[in-house]
Formats: C-alpha cells, structure tokens, sequence
C-alpha cells in the first residue's frame, strides 16, 4: 500500500486533545487515525506518542515527515513554538524534540496556518484566501497567491489581539477590548452569564456554553439571540479589517465556534450586507467575494499538518531535519 | 547626459497639486522637477501637460516610461483608477489615456504603495515594511520580502475604512466610526471646531487647520494637545492592527499629516508603549520594530513613480504598452 517514500503523519495539537493522521505520501490516501485527551505530560512527549503509535501500527512502511500543528506562536524555520497570550511562559522547541525522540523530519505551524495551507492545497495552489479561525482563540492565516502570509515576527494573523471596543473588558494578553474578549468562544460564555444575572429572561441555564447560547439562537432565544447577533457584528467587523488590508476575496471561518452553523454564521453576513448597503467602498471591497463556514465535518489541523509536512520535505523548513542529522 | 536608455518620469497626483520628476534610468539622477496646482481639466490632460513639458525641457533623451501615483484604487494591469470614497464615480483609464497621448509606456500606482515601493527601493529590495499615509485620507502599502502586497481587490492596505470606534462620526465612505473620520486630517479640523464650540479654552481660532492644531499641541495648548492624543491613540491602534495583522517589524508614517514632526508621532509612540507596558503579546510583536516618521523633506510621490516606472518596464504591468502600441 506505500507509496512515493513510505507515509506523512499529521498531528494537530488543540486546546484539550491531540488529534493524528497518517496518510501515504504518494497517494495521500488516510492509512490511520488517532485522537486523545490531553494529558499533564510534556507537550511534545504527548505529541511524539501519538505520532510513535500512528507509525508502528502501520509497521509497513519509512514515515517520510511529521508535520505539527499548534494553537501558539511557531518559528517556521526552527520548528520552536510559543503560547500566543502567555509568550512569557517560555519557548518549546517541539519541532527538534519530537524530530529528535522519532528519528523523523519535523515541521511545525500555526494552526490556523496550516488549515489555510490545506484550504489552498485542496481548492488549487495558486489561490488567495483568509482563514479565520473563531473557538477559544481568534485568528488569521492568510494565503496570497498561493504563498503564505507569515511576517517578519512570524506574528502574522493575530487579529484577536486587535482592537474592537472601547468598553470592552480587559484581555488576558494584558490590553483591553481585544477582538477576542468580546467574540471568541469565552465571550459568548460570559456574556450569557453576565445577562443572566441582569435578569434578562432565557431559557440558558448559568454557566451555558458558546454552543448552548447558539442552540438557544436557533430557538429564539432573546439573550441568545442578542449574544449572537452582537458577536456577528465584531466578526464582520474584523473580516471587514481582513479584506480591506489583504485584499483577499475568500474569507473561511472555521474553529469550534463555527461548528454552531447557521445561528454563527446568519448575524456575520447580515452585518456585511448592512456595511455593504451603505459603502459603495465596501460592496467594492467585497466584489466578488465569498464568506463562507468550514465544513463542520471537514477536520483541517491534522490534514493541514500533513500540508506542513509536504511542503516542509519540499524545502520550507530545513531546522528539524539537520537536528535528526546530529543524532 | 543621458544613459541607459533615456529617462524616466514619476508624476504624483496629490488632493491640490501635480508635481513630477524626470531622473536618468541609468543613474537615477534628477534632471528635472514640476509642480503645479490642479486645475478643472480631465485628470489625465493635466497629468500629461506636467509629462510633456518635463520631456521638453530635457529634449536630448527619449522618455523610457512614466509613472504615476494616484491617491485611488488602481488596477496596476491596466492602468485604470478610481476614487477610493467615491467608487461610483466611475473608473478613469489614466495609464492608458496618458501613454496614448505621449506615446510613451505608462504605470499606475495607488500612491502609497508607491511611497512603499520606493521606500524598499532605498532601503534594500528584500525588505518587509509597511507604509501608513496620514494626510486628508489613511491608508497603507505593505512590502514583504520586497514584493507589493496588492490583494485580489486591488484593495489591499484600505485601513482609513476599517472600524475604530463604536461612537464615531458617518464617513463619507458610507459607515460610521472609521479610522480616517476619526484620526485624518479633516477629523483633526472638526475636533477643533467642536472643542471650541463647547467652550474649551484654546488659542486655537475657528476653522484651525490641522498645521494648526498640533502646533498649539506643541505650544501646550489644551485642547491641541487633547486632540493630538486622541489621535495618536486612534493611529497606534491601527499600528497595532498592521503589526500583528502583516507581522512587518517597520511602519514609516508619512503623509500631510506627519509633517507635524514630534507633537503627531509622540502620541503615538506613547500609546504603542502603553500598549506594550501591558501586553507581552504587543511587546513581543513589536520586538524589534521600528516606528518612524518619513523624513519631512523626503517626497515620497514622485520619487515612488520613479519607481513604478522602472519596476513596469521590467515586465510588472503591460498593458498600457499594449495602449501605445495600438497607436
């Protein structure tokens, strides 16, 4: 069954489990699967199982690469990453340790990035897209041109951080009003908190996830509704900011907020159609344009890492491999 | 006098005035320079009317190409622009119309991206920077690795037209709370007169000009220094969002407005500190960035169509080429 080099492993480290694949380098078809919880061990002792576990179940064939996918800040080149709210905690040189600890290439993104890479890979390698990324975090991965957005700091994307609110509360990055505190997935959670103890009437219950809130949306909730229609327009807001500054005319929101569907995704097009109603600039902007949600069954952290790992062996990344030369 | 193939001309067209440069395309080294107000006629006869009379004046070399930086949305294919607040006000083939009527090649440049391109051009062609205009308008030119971020759209760096505050004037653009009805040079302006007409003590006199504010900001003025704080609030915002969005490590603010000198970009370099007293994230994103102002007498416009003539004859636009030779 081994193809063109023996397989890729693709492993997306997320908020609370880590999720591999294995494919075959050749065919690219899926040869195995795994996903588990984390745990308190080291992260990349965590990711290095996984990945260890994928290559003896297969047995039959040489792993060509890894590729990583994380929710931090990555140097591409050195495969070392850092926590994107928390850069004081210290880097992880994931890249070389899980290169090292395997004996297999490795190359690390960010994961926004990567489903970006594997958004374009998929739909044809000379495209432009943004990939928004709205869970517990909000993020951007930019593709022009088929070439990834990266920057100077490797900082690239980091549209959480931007300001959206002048009342907004304080930010766990240390500002205020960031884009994330009043959107992401936390947002939504404190909001219907915060208007239940107004005594606003929901049928949410204390202590509702983001994804309740969108449940309730879908009923009809008002506060529900109100949190929605509310978190739709700071997202049109920053897709708005996207467009304009990259000039892409693809924007694709995905992350665990946007698993909610219809409820999510309804108030962010409503608000950019209301934006593109009153600025000929705007419907100029957005002309052609397509804002559309990820697939919910589409699963881009291990498939874009498998993207990382091919372009990394096709030479974007070179770091992890001279550490496996040191062996 | 004249080398390599003749010379080249850089035209840039300003809200009030046509000014332009004729410099060897061997050397680069100037021969001649225009400036002139705008008058009522077609854009396009008054660009070629400053084109003609430089190539007259110099009369011992054969005009190579001409550049022309625009304050508008361009298509640099095809030479054709159209107002940025003002899309429905139709497109003007500008490139091809001049390079008709001189018959001689013609490129077209939104101007800040030509004020980018020359400032990489000066600096070293790898490099990655980010150029914000502040005059009568906002907006920004990003290079990254010596190449133009231009987005599909065309668009690409629109920022005056993100959103900055939710309590923010109608821009004439058509929305409310934009950056540039809250932080350009006629926001300044309308400050002033508002903070006059709610009785602010000042030495500022109604209809105080936006030279004016900030030099009474320089003089300890009150109400000019408020204001001058606001907007640098307003600008290290966009700053912050340019950073992290394009992860550049250099933002050069040019335009009317930086003309001010320290009273403009001291607020702004304070806000940003504040911004990176309290944010790891901030300060890591801005380690190492330079913020700068464009040195006063630097003349970015011409001298970036300079630029955008060169780059065209190396093959980045057509076709008005193709225009002229239609002939």
């Amino acid at each position: 069954m081994t193809e063109g080099g023996g397989f890729l492993i693709g492993i997306d480290v997320g908020g609370t489990k880590i999720a591999g694949v294995a494919v075959d380098a050749g065919s690219g078809q899926l040869r195995a699967e795994r996903r588990q919880p984390l745990d308190g061990a080291p992260l990349e002792r965590q990711v290095a199982a996984v990945a260890r576990d994928l290559i003896e179940t297969l047995g039959d064939g040489r792993a060509a690469a890894i590729g990583i996918a994380v929710p931090g800040l990555v140097d591409a080149g050195t495969g070392i990453m850092r926590l994107a709210v928390n850069v004081d905690a210290g880097e992880l040189a994931i890249g070389p340790l899980v290169a090292d600890a395997l004996g297999v290439p490795c190359f690390v993104e960010h994961d926004a990035r990567a489903a970006a890479l594997w958004l374009v890979d998929r739909d044809g390698a000379e495209g432009s897209l943004a990939y928004l990324s709205v869970g517990t975090g909000i993020s951007a991965a930019v593709v022009i041109g088929g070439r990834l957005v990266r920057g100077v700091s490797g900082l690239a994307g980091e549209i959480g951080h931007t300001h959206a609110s002048d009342d907004g509360p304080a930010c766990p990055c240390g500002l205020r009003g960031c884009l994330e505190i009043m959107a992401a997935g936390p947002a939504v959670a404190r909001m219907a908190t915060e208007g239940l103890a107004r005594g606003e009437v929901s049928s949410l219950a204390p202590g509702a996830s983001p994804e309740e809130v969108y449940a309730a949306a879908a009923d009809g909730d008002v506060l529900g509704t109100a949190i929605a229609e509310g978190v739709g327009v700071q997202l049109a807001r920053a897709i708005r900011t996207i467009v304009l500054l990259y000039g892409v005319d693809r924007v694709v929101i995905g992350g665990g907020m946007s698993r909610a569907g219809a409820p999510f995704l309804r108030p962010i097009l409503d608000e950019l159609d209301r934006e593109k109603a009153a600025s000929p600039l705007i419907a100029h902007a957005f002309t052609p344009n397509r804002v559309e949600l990820l697939p919910p069954e589409s699963n881009p952290g291990p498939w874009g890492a498998i993207v990382v790992a091919r372009s990394g062996l096709g030479g974007a990344a070179a770091a992890p491999e001279r550490e496996v030369a040191d062996e």
